[in-house]
Formats: C-alpha cells, structure tokens, sequence
C-alpha cells in the first residue's frame, strides 16, 4: 500500500514540476514577499498517523487562512451555537477581504474562511478562552507533536503595519455591534495565528483532527462527527476564496487555502492532504498546490462526489 | 436492507409531519399559486432501481429549477468545452435571478443553477440540438420510463406572461454579447423546460444518472465520470440558490431545488433522493423537502463529508 | 453688445480650436460611427431671440440624451405629479445605463435623466398623449421653426438593433410594476425621440424654453417658472451623466449632453447655449463642447453661483 | 428693505410652525441626543452684513458636517492642485458615511462633503497646517467676530466613542494609500472639528465667505471668485447628503447640513442664510430647516435657476 502512495505522489510530482515556481508570490505581506517561490512540498497522512511526502514536506511556511480552520474548529468546540448568529455560512462571490457584502449585511460576515468572519471567530475565541492565539498554538502543537511550532514574530509585526483593511473591516463590524473584545486586541491575536509557520506534514497531521471527524491525536473529540462534517461542508463552499466553486469542480474535497502558498485538503474519514508551493494564482491561492491536488485526484480518482 | 430503507423513512415522515403545508407556495407564477401547500412526498431510489417511497410520491410537480441540472448535463454531454467560456462556477451570494453582479461581470453568469447562468445553457443547448425542450423532456422521458412526462403549458404561460425580469436578464446578456439564439426563442424553450411535471419516484429515478456518474438508465454514458461529479460538486456549491452554504453545512449532499418545491440529492454511487413540499422558506427552497433531507442525513449518516 | 458677444465667441473657438476631433466618436450605436469627428459648433441665443454662433452651426447631429429635458418639460406640464412617483431626483453615482442601481431601488429610477428614468419618462408621455414621439417632434419643430426636424430613421434603426441593454433596463422596471405601456412600443418611441437631428441653431433655440422659464417661443407656457427652475436643478444635478459633479464645478450651468456630442447649457433668463463636437470623454460627453462651454463661463464670468 | 425682509421671515416662521419639533434628533451621537427638538432659528445675512432673525437664532448647535464646507475652503486656499487627486467630485448616490463605493473607487471617496472625503480634507489640512481643528475654529472665530467660539468637549468625546464607522472608512483609505497623517490623529481633528457650536446669526456670518465669493469679513481674500463658485457648486450637487437632488429641486440654493440639524444656503452675490432645527429626516437633513428654506425661496424667488 505504501508502495502505492509512493506511485501516487512520484505521479503528482512529475505532473507538478513545471508549474514549480508558477504564480506570484503575495507581496501585501511585505515578510512574505522575501520567501524563495522556487519550493514545493507535498504531504499525504492516512488516518492511522502514516506520512506520505514528496519535496520540501519539513520546510516551514505562513499558514496564513489556513488557521481559520482549525481557530473555528476551537470555537465549535466551545461555543457552537453562539459564533453562528455572528457569522453566517455562505460563499461569499467577493474577494476575501471586501467590505462591502459586510455592509450590506450589516456586519454579519457571509462566511468564517474570509477575513470579516476569521476576524469574528477570533473575538468569540478570545472571548470564551481569555487567549485565542495560545489556544490555537497549543492546539496545533499537540496534533502535530511539534512542541516549537510557534508564530514568526516578524510575518506578524509585517502583517500589523500593513492591515488596514482588516482594521476596516472589524471597526465596520465594530459600529454595527459586532465584536466582544476591543478591535486592536483581537487583530493582534488574528495577526499571530496567520503567522504561525508550519511544515506539509505538520498540516497534514493537523488536519486529521478533520479527516478523523474531530478525533484528536490523543484520543479525545474535539468535535462531534457531524460538526467535523459541517467544517467540511464549509471548507468546500468557502475555503478558497471566491474560487470555491472552481476547485469543488477540480478537485472535489474541502480544502482551505492561504496566501502563504499552503492548501489543506481532506478525504473524509481517510486522508488528510497538504500541499504547499509560495506562487499564488489571481485568486489568492497557491498556483502549485492546487494542481498537485487536482493531479492527486484525478490520479486516485479520490473526491467526495 | 429493504426494510432498513422502509424505517428510516417511516421516522423521516415522523420527524417531517409537523412541518408539511410550512412556508409560502410560489406566487410570482400564478400558475404555481394554486397548488395545494399540504402536500409531501419523498423518494429514495437506489442505484440498483430499487425505489422506496412515502407521501404523495406519485404525485407530479413543476420541476422548475431542478430541470438546470439536467440541461446542464445534456449541454456537458455534448459541448463541454464551449459552455464555461460563457458562465462561470462559482457560487453567487446573491438570488437567483439578480442582475447587478450579472452586470459587474460583463454578461457573464456566476454558475449554471442561477437563471441567467441556465438561460445561457438553454441557448447553447438550443443551438447544439436545434429544440432545448424536446432534448430535455426527452432525456427525462428515457431515464424515468414515463413517455407522458411533459411540460405544464398553463405554467409555461404563466411564466411568460410575468417573466419580464428574465427577459431582463437575458437582453443584458445579449447585450453584452452572450447569447446565440433569439431572446425570446430562448425564454420560450427555458420556461418550457421549468414547467415540466415530475414525480418524487420519477425525479428520483432521473437523479441515478448522477448517482450512476453518468451512465443513464440504458446502460450508455451520458457523461464521463468526472463530468458527473463535476455536477454534484456544482450542485453542492450552487444548487440551492443563496442557501448553498447552509445546505452544504446541514445536509452535506449535493441537492438541487426548484420553486415547484422538489429538490434533488444525491449520495454519489448509491442513491439518489427526490423531496417534495410546495412551501418555500424565505430564500426559495422547499421548507419540508429540506427537513426531510437533513433528516435522512442524520438519521442514515450519509454525507459527502 | 452684439460685437461683444462675436468677440466672446471668436475667443471660445480659439480656445477650442486645438480639441476640435478630440475624444472617441459614440460606436455603440453604429449610424453614430459613422460621423466626421472634425466638426465643432456653437450658438448662443439670447431670450429675446437673438443668435450668434461659430462654427458648423447649422449642421445637424443627433440629440440622443438631450431630448431628455424636453420630454421631461412635456411630461411635467401634463402630469407633474404622476411621473415623480415613478421615477427620483436624485444623482446616480454610476454610468447612465446602468441595472444596478435600479434592481436595489426596485426598479424606480434615480432621475429622468439617465435611460431607465427616460424610458419611464417616455412611457408616461406615451400613456398621456397616445404618441410621445409626435408630441416631442412637434414641440421641438414649434420652437426652433424648423417644420423639416425630425427622426433620422436608419439611426433609430440602428439603435433599436442594438439596444438591449436598454430593453433589459426596461423589462426590469416592467417585472417592478413601473411600465403602462409595452416595453416594445416604448422603446420605440424612445429611439426615435433620440435620433432627432438638430443643430447648434436650432438647439439653443429650444433651450430657451428653459432659459424664458417655461415660455414657449409663441408666448404660452409650457411651464411655470417654479417647474422651469426644477428642470433646471436637474440638469445641474443630473444632466451629465457621472460627471454632473465635475461639471457644475467646471462651468457652473445646468446642462445637458448626448452622446451625438451636443450639449445645451442654460443661463437662466438669460442665454441658452448649444455647443457640438462628436468626439465624446470616458464619461460620453462631448470633449470640444464641454471646453467651449468652460471656456464661455470663463471668459464672460456667468455663472449660476 | 428692512421691513421688506422681516415680512418674508414672519412668513417664513408662520409656514414652518406647524413643523417645529418634526422629525428625529440624530440619536447615533448620544450627546446630540438629548438636544430639545422643539427648538427653531433663522437668520438671513446680506453680504453688506446686515443680519434678519426669527426663532432661537442666537443659540448654539452643533455644526457637524456643516463644517466640512469652510475646512474645504480652507484647504483649496492653501493646496487646491493637491487635495482633488485624493478626493471626487461627483455625487455619490449612497449614504454619506457608506463604505462600499469607496471601496469600489480604490479608497478615493466621491466627493468632500460625505465622510471619508471629509476625512481626507481634515488629513490634507492637518498636514498643511499641523493643527486643522485650529486652524477651522480660528477661520470661524474671525469670521464671526465670536472669539468664544469653540468645540463642546463632550460632543466630540461622545463622536470618538461611537465613531466605529468612521475608523473603518478611514482605515480602509489608509490601505489604499491615501492618508497622510496617522488615522487616530486625524479623527481626533475630525470629531473636534464636527462638535464645534455655532448659532444661526454666527453660521450666517461664517457664510458670508461664500456668498460674497471668497472674501473674507476683513477684507482679504481667502479663495478667488472661480473657488467660491466651485465650492457652491459643490454644496449644491453633493451638500446634503443623498438628498441633494431633491434639495436642489425644491429649494434651488447651494446649501450644506448638518447632523445638528443646522442648514447653511447661499444665495451667491446677495445673502448667506442659516436655518436650524435639531428634527432631521430619514435622510439626515432637518426637516423644519429644509422647510425654512424651501419657504423663503418660494416666497422671495431666489434661486439660482
């Protein structure tokens, strides 16, 4: 079987090796900006904890949105009913970081997998925990087994001189009566969860927590099988920016992106995927990532439709 | 395993009862006005042929918007490449018939499953076939085994006399150069289409081409394995208007929904799972036929997720 | 005084001069295309009848939008309460033939001056006379003098062809409830009030319906003065499409542009001044016309402020 | 002439009477609030400086966005090239504190007398100066004569506090680049400025500037005759609010508001007229002020159509 991995990611890799390096790699964040785009990493884990990886698996990178997952999986655990009168569940059709859905709608984000809603998600986090980006920290430490895996400082810092817009959006939610704790402590929390730094296959572990329907690494639930589903559920309708649509079509398995060039992808009940490649699309996701997760479908014919 | 089948529907009536005759019966087609809001019918068929039925599930409905689905596929069987040049496949956070993001985005639809992304896919069908109607009522004509199934010609007048914002829709469209046939040739094959009657057991049966990936009720292939899933991945992000997250989050399958009050899932490879109630809730689906979902879901733990 | 005005006018072509061809010629409605760009005129009437122009003044070129005013003056000597239920008075903020905004205000149009307002405007002077183009083509003969003014047929031809933009404003206001008349007929008189041709002469000639407030040239009124003043508010307000704002700031009159490259301006009870040059800005005023009535306000200090 | 101007205001005050109290005080600023509604004032100012009262015309109110007219002034007598690339000139058809279209336009706001352009004049004042709240309170002192003018603290405390939106407007410009100065600085300025209290004989004094085309009560000049006119026309197509169609049909005049309830009209050449009533309409214009004025154009014929 592990052969048969082995055949699978040798596939994706050879598929993938042109694009290496294709796309741009995102320049708003000026500490991301300086990240060598020539990299790519893959990595499979099966449920039962074994890893599968090609490329630079073990290199660090910005998770960037792909937190949003796992600070919602937090919040459901604690607070489930409370965040989604906050926040609602649908895709978006705007860009990640729009205000004007949020105005419309009158502070109430479309989705928690765009920045209003992350931003939501935070504050409940900071609310119930009194320290959302320890919470976080903590969480990802334990699934992975990586007790140094930690925010860099400097991506945060780089992230809190240029994020204005996100000041925008949470002030906006703010005047509209939507935030617990004050603005500037909440996106301070939000800046250093994004800028945790994490390897392929240290996501890829931590995304079991999904694949194994809320089973942590321990043992214990964080999650009920039916809230894992309904994160699922979310990750396929919202979790690449207003490019969810194309890749359900594509790739046909939740993912959650980052501008940090890293994709989460699961197989309910089975695997859980990363990929990661600093090159992103038009859209804001990694250009490489997400054509080593079409190859890896198309190739295993793994999608949940 | 038939009786199993004959329980969970039993307690899906059970859970489902308080709720029939809940929500609106469409009243901007006054033909739709009219029908009796008290009324339900659920059937699972199997990919086998099998049906398992309760309610009213002989008792035929204005398909509406779930004819997309089948248009769609038809359009996918034959034109698949010239089709995405002309809408998109993203989700639209907005109703199913608006024109302001329409207008934003050239006279390019977000999907297939709102309407003027369906009018696009009429026209191109029109022009591929030379009769959208008769494709259509054709196909559901083989894949149900009714060779009476056909259109309700009071309701596809009835849409014509009140159809004036899709007229809207598809002159903005032409405007912008996006449409191959006549306007009015066009609308008419559209709302010919909507209004075809289908019953829950029929509907059911037509749904197996999907659940089969493709392959129709004679054993031939209307569609590849991919282009199917490729569907129900459209289906789950954009099937059930401006509530396809919510969907997504309760039920997990891939549904599609019609103002008729039917509304079609799919459990790929297994089942296919046909609802219907008039009333609608407030963003255009079926209010009993969704609960009946999501119970089946809960109750069976059958989820794409 | 006669000679001051030649040595104004002699001192706005100088300044014009260097622009006269400047601009695009409209191409969207292909009659208008095919127009020599290098041609400019100006004429400037006085209340009590007197003209002086510069220029290709007794050319004639298409009124397009400018008709506007008059099918306004028409309608609100009739019926000045009905239309204002129908139609707002209030700047756009987008381009002229815009959906958007229409769809959010549930199909009531932000001001007579931009299509959807002016095909309502049109409706309802069709609903009150029988035949809004007559009515408009015969106030406009009676005021100039001219009893050969009228509809160039290829041109209305021509936008009728082309005009689906227009039908969809027009059908969306229908499926609103805001249309008497059908969207055909409408439309219909619509493009031949707009393909009316007219020159600089004749135009500012017209004008002074506005600039006597509300006297017609035979001594009747159309209008009172408070509804002269209205029409007036609006043109400053409204009558230049997006850049009804840069215009009152520039020139500091009310006026109103089509895309044939007239433009009439008001000073009021005073002078009314028609100005024509094809080549049209980004925002589909006429370069050279706008620079000459900039240059006129410049130079003889009339101003409304 | 004196006795000719006291009949136009009894007659004034006898039509407005019925409305005295009309409307809602602006609740969104708690110290506004808990103004008496019951309250009204006029004054007339006729560019020799003779002043016409009726009603509580010696007491003060808050200014609010009445403002925004002299920190303009003020501004285009010192940088005019550079503050219009950073602000519009056209009406904006929305809210005068809406976020979406500034998003739409890159951060660069419609036009100076809604919020963000407002903030952005305050910042390019800020900047010129170093300190704009002194700078305005120092114009609006000598051009009144009242050296006690000033701010009213707890107005301007209570805006920072609930001034939510307005950090996410300019927080929003800031990402786009178009703040010069620190945001919390700015507003400080901005709240500062917006509290200051101003009673109709004052507001009609500070007026003057206008309507005698930029000249100063000393004698100086502060803007030419062309950044008078321009400054009028602005108030006339963007000075209140999204009502500014309207006003300009109704009352003819270039006139600004405020969320006070002060309105500030000019009659350009001739008079300065300042209204007060603290009752505003959905609009967030007062409603027995607007009355006022429509009244004293109806009754004396000034309008500058």
């Amino acid at each position: 079987m592990s052969e048969y991995y082995d055949g699978v990611l040798d596939e994706v890799m050879e598929r993938v090796r042109p694009y290496v390096g294709a796309g741009t790699v995102a320049d708003y964040i000026p500490q991301l900006a300086k990240v060598d785009p020539e990299q790519f990493g893959f990595t499979m884990a099966t449920v039962g904890g074994d890893l599968h990886s090609i490329g630079s698996a073990t290199t660090r990178f910005s998770m960037q949105s792909i937190t949003k997952v796992f600070t919602l999986a937090l919040v459901m655990g604690r607070s489930d009913h409370n965040v989604w009168a906050r926040v609602h569940r649908e895709p978006s059709g705007n860009a990640f970081n729009s205000l004007y859905q949020l105005e419309f709608e009158n502070g109430i984000a479309r989705n928690p997998f765009i920045n209003p809603g992350a931003i939501v998600v935070t504050d409940q986090l900071l609310n119930d925990t009194g320290d959302a980006f320890t919470a976080l920290r903590d969480l990802l430490r334990e699934e992975t087994g990586s007790p140094d895996l930690d925010t860099d400082h400097r991506t945060a810092s780089s992230e809190l001189a240029t994020g204005d817009r996100n000041r925008a959006l949470a002030y906006l939610m703010s005047g509209f009566g939507n935030m617990l704790e004050p603005v500037p402590e909440v996106l301070d929390h939000y800046v250093r969860q994004c800028a945790i730094t994490i390897s392929c296959e240290e996501l890829a572990l931590a995304g079991l927590l999904l694949a194994r329907h809320g089973r942590r690494a321990d043992g214990t639930s964080l999650l009920d099988q039916g809230q894992a589903r309904r994160i699922m559920a979310l990750m396929l309708t919202c979790g690449t920016y207003d490019a969810a649509g194309e890749f359900a079509y594509r790739i046909g398995l939740p993912c959650k992106s980052g501008v940090g060039g890293g994709i989460l992808a699961i197989v309910p009940g089975r695997y859980s995927l990363a990929a990661w490649g600093p090159g992103l699309g038009e859209k804001g996701n990694s250009v490489s990532a997400a054509l080593a997760l079409e190859a890896f479908t198309d190739i295993t014919g793994f999608s949940v439709f």
